[in-house]
């Protein structure tokens, strides 16, 4: 009579001893999201070292209805890649497929495995004086199969998309264990439903990533970034408008801070210094850059559109970093901001989009609305104005008691917000995704037709629903992952 | 007792008398597609006026489970919006929705319904010195609708994308009669799957697109028009290289054109003259665009990037168009190159694209192939090399009849043809589409996981298969439309 196989052990036959942990010391590290909102159990850890093996623990985890939960460096904000706490899944963790294969700088292409990390990827194409245009704040442990499955954004994106538009081609392994082989760049490419578009963004809900193809473009020679005053966010946007319309080929990065937020940063974060003097209702930082060694001077084109932007009232007052250091200090007051708002006090974050045109009047609308229905709160909206994405945050009234107040207000405040949004033809998910965090708003917030869709791919393509279930999509009551 | 109403008396008091026909007279000259290679029948036609009424239409067919073939302007090249000949299907006209609700200049957006065809809209926008950054042969009939739904290419693809990457938001009707809203223009929106990216191609197979917000660029300032002779594709990719990494934001057309297409059109083709002196194996179009003020005149940047290409000896000879007359020149022989083709003898053509980098070897392996496999064909490779995209067309040996050796030979050349292509990472339907006409090609040459995953999906959002049957998905047997 044979000897009988468990799951467990056919997956740790596949993968090896250095793929497989069901040990909770190696595991632990990895089952609560670095934000610390979520913690999970379970049954193992396994890193496949290609997508073969990725394919054949698929396959065994596909037959045996395993619940898989992809994750590369678990720094995502919606709980995405932390598992519920059954204890029942598999951690399936891309980080030891970690190889780029191939830099292809004439063709400005770079092939690399999902668990290449994207700072690593920066540096291996500084190298050959190309650029990969996105970066976040997690640079350092965020996984290009990670930042693909959430569709990841950042500050780049204004001129060179998010990671949707960075993609040429992709692997993935899909819930059955089949690999869908897509790595060539095609330009051009119509067979059919564009298969890729599914799984970039699809939270790892379909299939799980497993390399890419992605587009490069040269690096940068210079860059000047300027920090400029202006009187409202309407001026703000006539600012972007103007600057977009004089400079599409050089505006990398265009951020709105209020005076709110630069005070937080002055306050809380040492060894910052307010780039203007005087007090400025909005400020805004921008970013124009060269990459072309016979296109212009960032700097000669900024200081003539601001002396012209100054001369048309667009703006009150502007200043150029004179130096590198100087342009890193600028960027280091965006960057400190939601650290400053935290040290004030606590807030409701909302990472939110609404289009380019509306948003200076939705944060003039939303914020005293808020305020109004939860006197004491202050809200604060700063962040990408250029994509049309801000990060709403609506900080408590003084003196609260912090995880009280947000467990009070959390879920009053919130769908107010996201109700705003939508009043606006917005996203209540610009950047970071659903995950868990925001999946029984997206089922309140959507339309029946697009839940509808959303629940017929998903069933359709994972039928037992062991593909990070419980993220993303809200299915309908009776399946398991609702 | 209530009268009984059939589905086509519904569809009928749905969209009026000016919406619905079944006169054959009416009927006739949308049945055949417009190179003639297909024709079919329907039980009648109908032109809704607006999403509300397309939605209802969906819904009464749905019901009663009648197939809908959604028609823009027949100008498709597949067969992909001809019914079958079974008289049964409700040939679904967009026509009537051609209004352009709003042109927003300033945020380059264009919102438009789908019926509006391509050279109205390019009107309107240079009314509003704005440009749709995407042209083909039929611009004259083809409208958004069909455009988006084919995901069409064109001559502008090097630097602005096919219609994917100009589709900033879509509204469809889904095959259950469900609208889906989505023509807010969000720069970042990541609440899961993006459902515009499979309507986006979907050759209707999945629902009706009824609206889209398209992106627009500034209008032309000027242009330079060039035509370089190069001794092998070889050196006509590293001069592509050499122009895409130098002039990346100006370089809006790379068209490769062989001696014999040359040869071609100058017999054929009243009033073409070389722009060239002396024989030249291999000839290439370029184009570089200027639409920003403070841009580089495009004809001092040519003369300088040919002059030093000259010297790396990258190319034979060049020349510039020295008016606009001359620049309409030099496409008009590009343009005419399938007419000439035509009239020297018959010709199988294929639209295929393979990586950009691999498209001078493949043009230089693939046809002495096929020569020898068929003696006396010989083949014609020319067009979007900057897309990785020839037409590849296999000439008949002097002296066939036409009908018969297209009918004795297609089907032994074609699958030639496309194995070559897959071998070298490409695609059989670069920019045409999959429709009638590649079907059985895109089943016979697709992975079993691309396959099942494309009828999942199908299978999924449209389940009675009544929206474009026989078209693109090859369904497995058993399904009516396999």
């Amino acid at each position: 009579m044979p000897k009988t196989v468990n799951w467990q052990e056919q997956m740790q036959s596949v993968v090896g001893a250095k793929g497989f942990t069901s040990a909770a010391d190696d595991m632990s590290p990895w089952l609560t999201d670095w934000r610390g909102r979520y913690t999970g159990a379970a049954a193992a850890m396994i890193s496949p070292g290609s997508t073969q093996e990725t394919a054949e623990i698929l396959k065994i985890a596909n037959e045996n209805s395993v619940a898989i939960v992809p994750q590369g460096g678990n720094s995502g904000m919606v709980g995405g890649a932390t598992p519920d706490d059954s204890g029942q899944s598999i951690l399936l963790s891309l980080r030891r497929m970690n190889r780029i294969r191939a830099i292809e700088s004439g063709d400005q292409l770079v092939l690399c495995e999902a668990g290449v990390i994207l700072q690593n990827l920066h540096e291996a194409l500084a190298d050959e004086g190309q650029r990969f245009p996105l970066t976040l704040g997690g640079k350092g442990s965020a996984t290009v199969g990670g930042l693909i499955s959430t569709n990841a954004g950042g500050t780049q994106v204004l001129r060179h998309g998010t990671m949707r538009a960075l993609v040429a081609g992709i692997e993935a392994v899909l819930p059955d264990g089949t690999i869908l082989e897509g790595l060539a760049a095609l330009k051009k490419d119509n067979r059919g439903y564009d298969l890729k578009q599914l799984l970039i963004g699809g939270e790892g809900t379909l299939g799980v990533v497993t390399a890419a193809t992605l587009r490069t473009v040269p690096a940068l020679i210079d860059r000047c970034v300027a920090w400029i005053a202006v009187d409202s966010t309407d001026a703000a946007y006539r600012l972007f408008q103007f600057l977009n319309r004089r400079t599409p080929q050089s505006l990398e990065g265009f951020e709105i801070i209020p005076e709110t937020c630069l005070d937080s940063v002055l306050r809380h974060i040492p060894g910052t210094r307010p780039p203007l003097t005087g007090a400025h209702r909005w400020n805004i930082l921008v970013e124009l850059v060269r990459d072309q060694a016979d296109a212009q001077d960032p700097r000669t084109v900024a200081e003539a559109l601001l002396a012209e932007a100054l001369e048309l009232g667009l703006i009150e007052d502007a200043t150029l970093a004179a130096s590198e250091q100087q342009a890193e200090d600028f960027w280091k007051i965006r960057d400190s901001i939601s650290e400053a708002e935290r040290a004030g006090g606590p807030a409701l974050q909302h990472d939110i989009s609404v289009p380019v045109p509306k948003m200076a009047r939705f944060i003039n609308e939303a914020s005293p609305v808020i305020e109004a229905k939860f006197p004491g709160t202050k809200v604060a909206a700063f962040g990408h104005m250029g994509d049309g994405n801000v990060h709403l945050h609506v900080k408590a009234p003084p003196g609260v008691q912090p995880l009280e107040w947000m467990r009070d207000y959390g879920n009053r405040i919130t769908p107010l917000v996201h109700d705003l949004v939508i009043a606006a033809g917005g996203s209540i998910s610009a950047e970071h995704g659903i995950g868990q965090n925001k999946r029984a708003e997206l089922e309140r917030l959507s339309s029946p037709g697009r839940l509808a869709m959303m629940r017929a791919i998903k069933t359709a393509i994972d039928p037992k629903n062991i593909m990070n279930p419980g993220k993303l999509v809200p299915l309908a009551s009776g399946h398991s992952g609702s």
